[in-house]
């Protein structure tokens, strides 16, 4: 199989060599089921499953007894949000216009019938403003929840201003930090966070496997009745191979960022030099500066970047267009089809909103290959602007004009 | 490390070779998010979950569109009844009183408020009574629950009688295969069940995989809000590499059961037969006949079942005190500490339900390792038995009266 030049890590990563090794060791070992405290086996697998719980609190500064092990972001933030609210009677909760599906969508559930929905909104970088959270929260407020980087733009949010004026007012705040954990510090005490949602797939673990970061001072109800498993939060066998993958993931992400971080901004700095100065009608979309390490992503006036990531795939370059779940389109309904409400957001006019890209590289990632890809992606653009109707009208009114 | 003498694959099997290589297999992939349609790695991935889509569905004689992944046969069960439940007005809920905690404690969320729990009750062998059910439906029953076959005292319910009387009124039937699937044969057409609970873990796959069976006439809402995943029944990135290896089980399962159901009868039949003949003061739990093929499930007079099974695991035997899920003590509450109610139903006194064994056997057991546990296991019996102040007054009782 021909190495693939992979920049989509934010969808999922490409399994780390850390995660493969652990893995296979694990399939080594004859364990039961965890929650079988009786016997050897149980007790082996309770031991793997301990093991990673102190490498992912250990990333991010927390308790052992503050990680819930779940089946990846989705569930944590259903876990924060369904979980902290259910049982309590009403009130408002206050999100970001640019959160993921599982948060956006999940507000919309006649669960939360009895609660206001506030929105915060967000500048044409995508950062939300902490004075318009300051504006919006009082008495009534239940949770707050706000997305520590965006998988799409990049952009990263100033999460511990948000969680100092929550505390001021006594608020829970959640973060989802699935895209951010593993390539930016991320200190949950000295943030002040009461919940995060992280995610192992990632950051190189296996897909499906996560967990939901729970300050000691919280408590919640599960969203599935049955064992005690994590504490009684989160009931059901734990997926014990796939938190193996994902503590040693986040074993070996404190050691990356401390080595390799410098390089990943780097590769991504070099990546949006050379589209910049190769290719014309593009926007970059976030945060110029406060953005996840190797990610950059832009819109094209001509080009559909659905095309364009279908022509780069031809080439071996794997990258995305808005997020992995817009992208999850079964072409069915309008549900499936929708613009990004990310790029909406940061004001991209609705008709570019399919145009977008996003690569985010991983650690793993070379010189080579980001020299790689913007020597190819100029004939790409070119080849896809020639095919464009709107193209043509541009570049024979450019002519009129006498440009 | 030594062999183990593997007893307990009811509360998760050994993880199973078939299951290693597919799961090392994918390792050697590049895969991205099966989500992330747009390009190879995603479709990749795509093709690693339909591949064990149709081993699941193969199995148990579905169509491919009736699985859906989950994270084990806990959220399956949730998702059953909740997902099916909800937003539904109310009515009645009929399940057995042996069901799995997922099952029992379910039902008494506050969500089913407005539902009727009406409970099947079991024989001594644990068999429910079909003319219970037929009794007990109505107009106002919403959904019947039953599970197929307990793990804890073997027995297998007359599924399809049951799910007959359902169909008769229009009922849908839920039931949970987890301990069955792989092991006797499950068709889902010609039992006619509505939906269907089944985890990888049981039958030599990862543990923390599942699926439920969904028949394409019935739709429910999932647990989680999110994405399109799973035809939107279950959001959220599936956990890939677990499925690959519960897909990798299923294909072997076909197999296995044709060829190999009949050896691990026998070695059920040997290892109760050598327990019988050998150890005083015990009785067998669960139906004689119809049973799992290798369980033998029995509780003893004198001796506390932990204690039997620590002895056990010191010879490295590993065997089951009951459900995994009540034998996860954490001591700390009641509830931990509660009898197992499956075996309170089949009669069993309180003050002997904390003095059962289980072994559950795998196809992979043997002849040995059987002879292994009828040999270790009077002695063990007895010197617990000599440690146990009832035994003795029991045995001076006896000698008193001459016997």
């Amino acid at each position: 199989m021909a190495k693939l030049v992979y920049m989509d890590r934010v969808a999922a990563a490409l399994l780390a060599e850390e995660a493969k090794k652990a893995i296979a060791d694990f399939m080594n070992h004859q364990v039961g089921n965890p929650s079988a405290h009786i016997h050897s086996a149980g007790i082996a697998a309770g031991s793997f499953v301990d093991k990673s719980r102190i490498a992912v609190a250990g990333l991010i500064n927390a308790e052992q007894n503050e990680i819930f092990f779940t089946s990846g972001a989705t569930e944590s933030n259903n876990l924060a949000l369904k979980g902290f609210l259910s049982g309590k009677s009403g009130g408002e909760i206050i999100i970001s216009e640019i959160e993921h599906y599982s948060i956006i969508d999940q507000v919309k559930n006649p669960v939360f019938k009895d609660f206001k929905i506030q929105t915060l909104k967000v500048d044409k970088n995508g950062l939300v403003d902490s004075d318009e959270l300051e504006k919006l929260i009082n008495s009534e407020t239940a949770l707050v929840s706000v997305i520590m980087a965006s998988p799409e733009i990049g952009t990263i949010q100033p999460i511990k201003e948000l969680a100092k004026i929550c505390r001021k007012y006594g608020v829970v705040f959640h973060t989802d930090a699935s895209a951010a954990v593993g390539y930016i510090p991320v200190d949950v005490k000295d943030l002040g966070v009461g919940m995060m949602t992280i995610s192992a797939q990632t950051m190189g673990g296996p897909m499906g496997v996560g967990a939901l970061y729970i300050n000691n001072t919280i408590s919640l109800k599960p969203l599935f009745d049955g064992g005690n498993q994590e504490m009684g939060f989160r009931p059901g066998t734990e997926n014990v191979m796939g938190i193996v993958g994902f503590g040693a993931v986040c074993e070996m992400a404190r050691k990356k960022m401390d080595n390799q971080s410098g390089k990943l901004k780097g590769l991504g700095r070099l990546l949006r030099r050379g589209i910049e100065e190769r290719i014309e009608h593009i926007e970059f979309t976030g945060h110029p500066e406060n953005r996840l390490p190797g990610h950059v992503s832009f819109w094209h006036r001509f080009v559909e970047g659905e095309s364009l990531l279908l022509h780069l795939n031809m080439k071996g370059v794997i990258a995305a267009s808005g997020s992995a779940c817009s992208s999850n389109l079964k072409g069915n309904n309008e549900h499936d089809l929708r613009a990004s409400h990310v790029l909406t957001a940061v004001g991209v006019p609705e008709e570019y909103c399919s145009g977008s890209i996003t690569f985010s590289l991983d650690y793993f990632n070379t010189e080579d290959e980001v020299e790689y890809v913007t020597d190819i992606l100029p004939e790409i653009v070119h080849r896809l602007e020639a095919m464009s109707p709107v193209y043509e009208d541009y570049m024979k009114q450019r002519e009129r004009d006498g440009q």
